[in-house]
Order: structure tokens, then sequence, then C-alpha cells
């Protein structure tokens, strides 16, 4: 998860190196699949290594699509699409911040799902900090958080894709 | 698309013979995702044949999902995800009918998608014909279904998964 | 419940007056919202009477909105909001036919809602009552529908508004 | 719209003063629904004015509502109904803080809703304010809040209820 068409030349890069890494490790990268910012770096990094891609779009429109993603789901719910995003993934890994990401935060650490932060602003680190003690993890590099993915899942029985 | 918990035998033995020759044709099978009924048994059918299948759940609830699907998303948002089934899918298919399948097939057509029933009541196919005249397709068997798919799919150009 | 803007005349007819009918026995009225076809003519039918008329809109636009709308809820989940409309409603009364109300009625009934079609086409009467034997009415008129009301309101503790 | 059910006492002290000074202006409250934390204080303090509460429920569960509510919708999208409350309020006041709530905040200033926070902790103001430098206001009372209002109204021209 990240920012769409506000994405920082650094959330870009990290979500390109993210996404390639998730599918180095055969995992199912899920994204909110548009064309823009973190969804479609993450995916295009995943692509890059044949990794699987699925899209949860808040339209329904096939021209928005990240041209990386496999399996492109239409919601048509606008933002209401966020919770599908969280309740889809086993683990909700962010790079970079924005209002649509801080939705999408909270709604994930509401569910009780493991959240991971990479590299997040002081600010950001203790806001969230500050509404829950659990699931909320930080990592300072895409190898720190695909380490803590592995302890996460290493701890957890997830449904295997 | 088809009946859960009140399917027919004749129901779920068409469902899983659809979902076998979805795989064979290396289309991507979308159904709704609970182990129950035409959506079980086509996702069975699917992965007998090593297809892809992709389970768009009512719920939020691991416990539900069919054995067969690869990869379940969790919705939360009860029968309106009816409505994210049909938008995802190029193609519709039904077996059997219910309350269930008939507002999916009437947003399907509502959303102008191909909606093909399988050997339907002369009542189902008399009502939605009374409803549209575009996109609505009969097959009396599961052979005459994926011919009219190949039909549609020659007329269009989907994006591919 | 009903057409938009594939409204007959005689739908509209009927939806002014039901609209009339139910804001003058105090109901509150709950409709699709937008300024088209059934919903918009049974909302203005109840603001001819000085009724309370809620509408739950598709989209998230101001600019569609029925005038005779009190209170406006922007969905912005497209068609999934039909079922929205089913569960908010103690009653679901239909005037005509079409994909959209086809999707309404099927999602009623299946969460066990009362349904009353007025004046209904003989086949979607069949249609219906071949998926359903319990909670789908019928009623040749608007007096006949208010008093169909009436009787399942007397025998059901619906929440007061 | 602030925490359910881990309000705290000062939280449900301000909801039900917000509730109240919302009546007596004759705007319509509306609220998450449930009969818990700053929905329910905010809806009883507005009831006790002889305010219009709307409800917009996550479940379709009727012994779970406000007995403060006058129009329940009921939406059965468990979080993803957070976003509707956003889009179907003029302007948004949150009391307290939490994860739903900060998904609601968040999500109505993606969607340039006007946001006035209660008495926010530092942290929560500092970090909403990072993320967006338009729509977000601070009051240090529900008096202030309502001034607030005003004058935010004065300035706009919303759809009047």
């Amino acid at each position: 998860m990240g920012p769409g068409d506000l994405a920082t030349p650094q959330d870009l890069k990290l979500a390109y190196l993210l996404g390639s890494a998730i599918a180095e490790n055969n995992w199912v990268l899920l994204t909110g699949g548009r064309k823009a910012g973190v969804m479609d770096a993450a995916s295009r990094g995943a692509k890059a290594k044949n990794g699987l891609v699925v899209g949860i779009l808040p339209n329904n429109n096939t021209s928005e699509i990240s041209e990386a993603v496999d399996i492109p789901i239409f919601t048509d719910l606008g933002n209401a699409r966020n919770n599908i995003n969280v309740l889809s993934s086993n683990i909700i890994i962010a790079c970079g911040m924005g209002l649509g990401t801080a939705s999408e935060i909270a709604l994930a650490l509401k569910s009780r799902k493991p959240v991971i932060l990479i590299n997040p602003a002081e600010l950001t680190r203790q806001f969230f900090a500050s509404l829950t003690t659990e699931n909320l993890y930080f990592a300072p590099t895409v190898e720190a958080a695909i380490s803590l993915v592995k302890e996460i899942l290493a701890r957890n029985t997830f449904r295997s894709a």
C-alpha cells in the first residue's frame, strides 16, 4: 500500500524493490491495482520477477489498470474498496504515506492485520503507535520488511494461496 | 455463478464440468468463493485441471472458503459483493437458478456483460429475455457454453489475465 | 423501487401515488435517490404530502439527487448500493420492472424482506414465485399495496422510525 | 465521528454536548448508528433536543442500533461503510480518536470534506496536518466547533436537508 498520484520517487523505488522481493519469495502481491504510484511500481517490480499480481480497483475502468496486474478485481466501490485490500491481505506493507494509505493502515490495524511501515516518518510512527500496541511493525529497508514478513509467517498459519 | 446451499445435484454436476472446461481453456475462473454449491463445484472442477481460481467472498471468514480457491478476496460486503463478481468477470455463466444468482444475472446484464445461462428453465429464459435483448445467451450444455464463450471472445478484446 | 431512466408513464403514475400514500400513512419513504424514473416520482409524491424521503444514491454526485429527497446518502458504491436499499427498508414495494429492480427484488427476497409487486406482468410474477414461496406479495393497485403493508406491519414488530 | 467501544468518558461528554448543539441548530446528525461510544452519546444528545438522527450501521443487526437513531441505514458492509459516513456528511466532526475514527478522518480529507477535530491530541493534530493543508480544522470546545461549522456553512452552498 502507498500513495497513488502523489507518491515520491523514493516511495516508487522502495515499492518496486518490495514488489520484486515479494515475487522472489513466491508470495502473491495484492495492490490497489491502478496505473499510478506505489500500486503500479510494486506491481511492475513483482512482474519483473514473474510474480502473480492481484489488483483491487476502486472503479470499473479497464483503462486505469496497471499493466503489471494479472488479476484485476473491479469493485466500483470508490474508496470503500480500501477495506477489501486490507481484509484480503495476510500482511500489509506500506511505502510512503498519504490520506488513502493512512485509511488503509487504520483499517488494517482495526481488523488486527499485521502492518509493516517501511522507513516511516517519525510522526507517522508515533501516531499509529499511539492507537495500537499490536500488529504494528517498522522496517528501515525492504530487506528488513521481508525479514519481518518471514517472522510473522513463521508465527501464523495463513491459508496458502 | 449459481446457487450455493440450495444447488441441485444437476447444478453441481454441470458446474464441475464447466469449471474443468474453463481451466482446460486456460481461462481464470472467478466464483463467489464459498465452500458451497455451484461455487465450490466449479472451483473443484477447475482445480482438477490445474486452473487458477479467484473467489470473491461475501464475508471475512477463512473457514468458509472453498478449498479449491487459489486467490480469496474477502469483501465483508455481504450480498453487495455480487456486483463485484459480475464487474470482475469478462463473461458470466450461470448453472442453476436462485435468488442470489438472479440478482447477479440482473446486475451483469445491467452492466452490459455477456451472460450465458446453461440449460435454463423456460420461465427463467423468458423472464430475462423480457428485460433485455442484448448480451443474453442460452446454452443447452457445458460444451455449447464453451463454444459461445469462444465466439464472444472472438468478437471482443478483453484484457488478458 | 422501480426503473430509473426506462420507467414507463404508468410506472411513474403508480410511483407518485404510492409515494403520496406512504407519506399520508406517516411512513418514511426510502428510494434510490436519483432524479429519474420511479425514484423521483415516488419521492415527489411523498413530498407533496409532507413525507420524509431518504435517498440511497449509487454515486457521490449532488447534481443527480431528486429534489424531493430530504436525506441523501451518498454511497459511491454503484449498483452494490442496491443491497443497502433493501436491507434498510422494512417492506419493499416495486412499481414496474427492469434489470436494477429485478436485482433488488431478488436481494430483498434473499434477505427475507417482504416484497410487494404492484400490478406485475404475469411473467415477473411467475419467475419470482418460482424462486421463493415466502415474503412475496402481489397487489393490483396502490390501494391494495397499502392494505398489504398494513397487514404485514400488523404481523411484525419493526423498529419505528 | 469518534470511538465506539473504546470511547473515554471525556469523548462521551463532548459527543453528547455536540449532538445537542447540532440539534439546537436544526442540523441533521449523521453517525455510525451503533449503541456504543461516541455514536450513541451524540445521538442521545441530539434526541434530547428533538434532533433528527441518521445512523449508518456497519451490519444488518437491529439489536445494535442506538435507541436515539431515527433513520437506521443497514449497510452490511463492515468497515467499508465508513466511506459512506463521510461522503454523506457536509461536515465531519470528531470527538476522540481511534483506528476507525482515524480511517474516517483520512477518507473525509481525501474526499475534500471539511473535518473538525475537537480538542485533539497534539500528535493527532500534527499527523493529519502533515497529510493535508486543506479542510482540516481544530476546535478546543464544542462551542468553538459549532462556530467553525457556521463559518464553513457561510462559505459553502450545501444542499439543505
